[in-house]
């Protein structure tokens, strides 16, 4: 069955983003921001105490070392230099977990980390390399080369988590359509709702290439920075918990 | 028996600092600094390699986040703040370190939150906070309240290492000369190999202030700044393996 | 008469803070962040806008460089250090407002070094001989003491600005009461507006001791972090407006 | 006549770097770092006054602000923040060089941000757009696209410096050769110099694709990293002097 996972605590100092305790109780797995693009160790640790209190699987979100561009600029870096910086940050969090009897459960890039991994083959073994020694699983964007970065992951013993977006086009290649495109991001929440329906029983999915494209997904990725977004979770938290009953759901 | 210790890993980006690759053969214990004062998750790849090639222990060096200042200015801070900050860069020096297969068996603070510990019930039980959950031994500056320190670490269920100095001044009181008095700090080779042979032998060492006092420590910190300190750090290792040899030595 | 001021552009990269668009029209003088404590080079391209827009007085904001901290925690400097990192500061906003044809034309020191300023002579000296340099005021508390800071300040050919604030208490000392004491902060808006109309009248004000003292100001700190403060603002700003039509105004 | 120009003032808090007191006494022209690649405010205050100390004429060498890959790589941003951020790190020299009665007098980009310039329309628009309202010349790499170069800057009133490199290798393009390429950085000094002289003398150079290319420039960059580029600094000043002695030299 399909997991709801967000990104939380991204915060800094006194600067606040984002609805955590709102959002928090409505996902099953929270990519916590790990200080080099968001947060820092205190806003870590109560964002930990948020999910421990609320039940929900913490990850760790890692991304490049930019605050003031929030990881979303890519830098040029050198394959050894990422598997470092995310054994960092992750390491980092885990102690923070740990303190409160927490742990981490698995690793998603942010920003452009997380596009350049789909991009760059080099970055994506730089993440698995950091994974393996982690022993953590790698969130991950679906596409139609499953296989492909399983079997890649795999030779390092790493899983492989693969997220959909609920609120993003795709194209009939089973990539995202680049947000230069129109409609590459969907607002009204029945097309939202539509999608993720789709994703949840398995179906196809329309893209914005006029086609449409199947992609099995293990987690949806809803988001918290407004009221809107917070409904859209709130109604998938429903559907999937309303499927998981149905359907026998987790054990 | 004594063991050595000294601050390494504190190169930053492209600038360079110290000669790790003389001082860390000649030292038991490698205090590794973890990304806040100095170094960044590259540099602390390296020098974690330098400490498993020349099988020196490997401890976790965390300062305040202050790169600037490199550590040295007090910064205002509460407690949970500290103990959050010292989880966060000792956690991404384990996961840099088990990367590798190597560990980190102990934590010493870096220059101000070393100075504040030590003045700070406060802040040395922020840094207890934080060795209790890390299962880690945290080294202090050795002083005549050695019991003191003790019963308020093993409260938490955490071991103590005492520190001394050979190249610094003490007073009768136990504690370090500060630096605003003439020869606190003591820069003759002959001065420095003395007040190390007394701490070897467990005698008293002669203070600043005309008196003696006898310390019992467990490690010396050396330095690598310049070729006069990597002298007295090469006469000490020579002094210290005789005095093993002689005594039985390390178990 | 007197003047409103207010600390404005303290978003950061992504974070945003404050209500600068509602809070700028309301102020005659703003003091923009310059990227130490908070904002960043093209908030403060912003925020000089929208100074501009609304014919707002622009003045330099610098604080101590501690983003996490958001420059609310004393870091300890030599006096050198700090003049160098004011006449960074404001060199940087005058360049960025010079760009759209603003000018910056006076300094307030913000949070800890504001505070530091206060209690330090050597801090003072320092935050004098950058305000030298630049041809700018100086603003700073006011207190039973102008005479002595203004001696100070015409040493180095340097006009000091004397700031009140109408939602903190005093004592009879002249000091604002400490923040640890009950009621050192006004938050009803009645009790504000009391303590304004007292400074606007050059009246004696009500101190947290049971007494009385009178404080000559140049300008009111008003604050923009939620509706109350603006509220409080918007009256003020009326008050002042009032006062001015009445009593002649500023020419 | 040409002049020389090095980048100095590269230390950052206690992290020192290259050799300023020897370098600055054979330039022309110092382009210092202004606190976002490297430098902080103290070191900027220092560096100017050992500038103003030889009477070498002072310029700002602003870069991406990433002191951990100390301005090396490229960092994606659009042409506005490009801009705010050479204003406020010239801006910032400005006011410390004003300070000490010294001033800046030109722009030299650093790193990734010299080579986007010279790749990216935009982004040497955006230096321009800087330049412009400081009323300061721009230093470039010198190509056979002059009067391309010129013309831009020429529309928004900017004059250009144009700078050769006496130990890089060019291609018959007048592009220097990729470091990828053998030969690409000259490293014996009898060719750095052989190279050099044709500089000098107006002379053609020999390209690496074993061809030549006529480059007309202003400035030649030397380097103070190490002993040898020290000497091949020393060795053009004594040649530039002379030539000036023999052409009647700098009017």
């Amino acid at each position: 069955m399909l997991t709801l996972n967000g990104d939380v605590g991204e915060s800094f100092g006194h600067w606040n983003m984002g609805s955590d305790a709102t959002l928090i109780p409505l996902l099953d797995m929270a990519n916590i921001a790990c200080g080099f693009h968001a947060s820092d160790p205190e806003h870590m640790s109560k964002t930990v105490a948020l999910c421990l209190k609320h039940k929900v699987t913490i990850g760790a979100h890692p991304g490049y070392p930019d605050l003031q561009g929030f990881g979303r600029r890519s830098m040029a870096m050198e394959s050894n230099t990422v598997t470092q910086l995310v054994l960092y940050q992750v390491g980092a969090l885990k102690a923070i977990a740990e303190h409160q009897g927490g742990k981490v459960t698995y690793i998603k890039p942010h920003g452009a980390l997380y596009n350049d991994m789909m991009s760059s083959p080099e970055i994506f073994n730089a993440l698995l390399s950091a994974a393996q020694s982690l022993s953590l699983p790698l969130m991950v964007l679906a596409t139609r080369e499953h296989q492909h970065y399983q079997a890649l992951a795999a030779d390092k013993g790493v899983s492989v988590i693969f997220e959909g977006f609920a609120d993003r086009s795709y194209l009939k290649s089973g990539l995202l359509a680049p947000r230069s495109m129109d409609n590459a991001v969907l607002h009204q929440q029945d097309q939202i709702l539509t999608q993720a329906d789709a994703f949840i029983a398995r179906a196809p999915i329309k893209t914005l290439d006029g086609k449409s494209v199947t992609l099995t997904i293990d987690t949806l990725c809803v988001h918290g920075d407004n009221q809107a977004s917070i409904d859209v979770a709130k109604a998938l938290r429903i559907r999937i918990d309303s499927a998981i009953a149905v359907g026998g759901g987790k054990q």
